[in-house]
């Protein structure tokens, strides 16, 4: 049993609100347990200067937290001048991800930039944030879609991620909350999309090792929640999950 | 008749969520009009070093706007590198403001870190953000002289903050929201206590003047708004709000 | 009386010197009482980015004070690398008071650099910086005026600023020096027109709070003061000072 | 065949150099085909201020390219006056590995800093630099074995990577150069210790996905090569590489 | 003949004003021709960390120019968040000269802090600072020494600084102004002591080169300046001068 | 008998080796004595902005030491966020000193950046990499010269750089490794031409001053040396070597 009764393969209680905020062309309120994020994705007409002329599209991605959102406070990164190294890790995967499932070319070239603003932390906050942004970004390619008559809907997969881990004690176990994440001896973040694809594999023993055994236990239980979270994506972007049916 | 139906004399409407973030130990979001912001209140046990050995405590404030809070996307400051200075000033103005109505000697050396972090951006984002600081602030300071054994609650007045402004054909109006901000020609922010006494006063003409007379009647006006401000205050912080009054 | 032995009423000696750094367009070093600064005004011939093409001249400023202005030395905001809020604050309030007497349209796409550095401080050294500075700058826009033809003389009243503040035992002051708003339970910057408007307005309760009827003895003390600053900036300017009375 | 004549599984010719630089405690030169790297190992006699009075050790990398590593010259950091996501990406990956075979209490309270400068590179310079950084690590902790008589060697096991990838025509592929990378559908790094357990795992679809067969083909290659590795490590720690396997 | 009218061995009209500013415990204001530079000298009782409990003083200088003492308005080092090359070789040149002529023992744990704010800018703006700021200094020196009791005057010789160079159609010349320095081939800083030592010397060529013959006629020039300099020195310094006289 | 067993004029061994690193156009690494430096010199087809249009080449230079190329771990100027006086002040004299024998205009408008990355310092890091840095530039020259037929080679004279100094109880001394210089009383580097003429000439007495006789003393030790580097340089760049000869 685990500290909030979850059984180990079991996915903390998930909501993704729709049009959270007004203003960006794609807005949810993610809600992994007790980890909220805001994530916004806002179109922005041209590319940066490295990629004009290509005929591509970009995206990439922000992360922060609020100074509270953990139990103590964080100074700002504006602030302190800097983004940590940890923020960069983290924005640089978030990117990444949505890119893996994305047609650059059929985007035009235009960039979508994602915001994801940590509002309260309890673990998992990284992969919150993919799962969530993957949704504020179909909002916003299904608003260009309609609008721009772009010939192709340029989301190939949907995208969902997840962490896992092996506690002593507990073996394996599904979507770390904080406390868990703390003790964790082995700590795997894993990006998959709607074909169970790996996108993206991030598996850490933290002052510690792991086998291969070990490896494809934690493989198998990342598939089966970021199944579940798929199931949730569909289920709120209604129409727009055809388009994304439609493609792949 | 103003662009969104109010009276000139009209706040818009005005929500207070209280312990809205788990882990701070005030948290409030408070949501005026479409401006919504998240006011944490963060309590530290120690004060700045000027401060150190002096026995007595302070308050200090940060603020920031999510990316896409307005209609344009804004590069983030942790990216830039620096804060502007209209956060600065901003975050001086909230700071300076609490720390009117806060006896710093019955504080003890503790500092409470205020959190203003913006949302959703309509107009009035500086003054929602002190109203509901204040809110935060008194929440912490409660939890303080519960635990603590405080010989006095330090909070010595309500406080709340509003913005008037004269508008080209309509004259003073209260609670400007983001297009009447940006056709005003005087903009005032003012902060005014329990009391109907004035903390800070701060009025611009936007490349225009203004007469003592105008300022009188926008005086009024934010008098008028800032005592319906205060008395939601009371209603939300309940058994709290008897301390202060107790107080004053 | 006052430590310096002025009325309530009285301004610290004035004097403005015309013509005092060889380079910029305009330049004046203004001493009010222990209080000097450098005001320079240089022209550049394009406006910021997001102006160009407008048609419409910009206002801008930069304050400084080296670093042994002050009592004890300052670090260099250079070497800190950033600029402090306060600076900020000062410099953006600086740029807006002139602004609100210059019509930007009739001075052609150009920029005013208005550079303030205290050499010495002895309290009030932003509203010296933007009484001095309106000299600098008409000298630089008499400059342009004759070199250019500009079809109008783009200034269209006089500016000039002072502090009024509260006084434990002595009630409302005019100018305070370094030790009286130190001293000071209120605190007053206000900035007004030669036509007794105001264009800025910025009071603070330092941990204190203020009526409005101090506010209004506060106000008639600041117009009585500014009312003799237009006097000696008439005197100073000399020819210039015709084409803005021409104007207004 | 690959463009430089190598199997699928063959690593790059390897050399390791002991005593490249004289002032730190342990300093290797590691060569992977062109790919150069300088490994030094300094001690420092204290730790970071957050683990003080732990009774723990600290292991830290700090990770940088001569601006003309590369093809085309790269601006220096210190001129950008800001460290880039990708290094510091890498730098807490060559630290996190490190420690996961380091037994941080047996070391005593002092860190080890890990630079790895990397003089030409051809691809690989992370896995270069923990491979390399590993035996100068290792170096700088016998001379503390033999001049402190810690009770413990502190290292538990050998640690070296490699990165295998996925090439359109040519499948999984064990070591890439720059030219194989950035072609690459996937990019793997891979950290292993002596024990054949994973420490790392990077595994990323450059804008493609992989499967789960895929995964487990690029582990047998990685797994290949590391052993390779180690054995190279063994070879040039001599006398010290018995410290590890009386440990492990 | 010079642009000026001046001979080639002829220094510009000196002028040193004693107790410029009133709150450093130094303060003078000097004029090489145009050039005019505010020198200010404040003492710290206490000595940077690497120095402490050496019980050594320290002597350190900063250096800085006005946007607009130059012909075009130059951006504030602050505004641009980090000081140029230029400015960093001056203040440690400054800083350098000065310690030459004191002996640091006598001194205490004290730091002098040297402020070298140029005003307006026709050449020569280094020297000029040294001339000066020497003469601060030993203001602050005398300061202490009379109320501290010292029991040595800790300046042990004068010191003064001039420029040099070789002008294609003029051969060597003294104290260059802004239009010869901009044209010379060859330009030359001396800082020399009261004793016709050199402490510093540096010379560049400009795009050219120079020979050991011109070296000498440059270096006969600097002495003969640099000994009118230390004459007007003296007799600003009036009693002050018999303690250096005293010392060497 | 100096430390190491030099005679008084007696420069350190002195090997350059040709193409060490294998991207840039010109790539040497310089040894002398225990001091390391890699000399990198890169073309860019472009000048700096203020030199565009002016049919002018440009050289500059950047100037960094690894971590650990000292007995103490320096911090990284990129984790610092800022670059060192010093490197400033070196990095410009390394710059100046390579134009003194470049035809900027027989370049076109092209800029070689020149990277001088000290690997091991044992003192004189900075007249070692102006020693070295020439022939890196020269061989960038020749590369540049071949393929693009400039029509003049557009190096004019040979250029090499020592340090000299004197030393309590040895008098003058050539070329002064780390224990030398920190004992040093006066420490001057010399930069000279092929034709014995100076390029730049720097003297500095370390809290102590210097005379015209030992400066001349000091010039005659460094002729010697920088003679003798410059035959090394010559035998180095073999058939580059007549190109040079031919122009001066």
């Amino acid at each position: 049993m685990r500290t909030d009764g979850r059984k180990f393969d079991e996915l903390r209680p998930i909501h993704i609100e729709k049009d959270y905020v007004k203003h960006p062309e794609g807005s949810v309120f993610i809600t992994v347990g007790d980890t909220k994020v805001i994530c916004n994705a806002s179109i922005e007409e041209r590319v940066p200067p490295f990629m004009r002329g290509g005929g591509k599209g970009w995206i990439t991605a922000e992360y922060s937290m609020l100074p509270r959102a953990t139990a103590t406070r964080n100074i700002r990164e504006s602030s302190k001048g800097k983004v940590s190294g940890r923020t960069m890790e983290i924005q640089r995967l978030i990117g990444r991800a949505l890119r893996a499932v994305v047609d650059l070319e059929s985007m035009g070239e235009r960039t979508i930039w994602i915001d994801c603003d940590v509002i309260q932390a309890d673990g998992g906050t990284r992969t919150a944030s993919i799962t969530g942004a993957f949704v504020a970004m179909a909002i916003a390619m299904a608003k260009l879609y309609t609008e721009k008559e772009l010939k192709k809907f340029p989301i190939t997969d949907y995208l969902a991620a997840t962490s896992v881990g092996v506690l002593e004690n507990h073996g394996a176990i599904l979507d770390l909350n904080y406390i868990e994440d703390s003790q964790a001896e082995v700590d795997m973040n894993v990006v998959m999309t709607g074909s169970n694809e790996f996108v993206e594999l991030q598996g850490t023993g933290e002052e510690a090792t792991f086998s291969n055994k070990q490896l494809q236990e934690l493989l198998m239980l990342a598939e089966k929640g970021i199944s579940q979270l798929i199931q949730i994506q569909k289920e709120v972007l209604g129409e727009i999950a055809n388009q994304i049916t439609a493609k792949s």
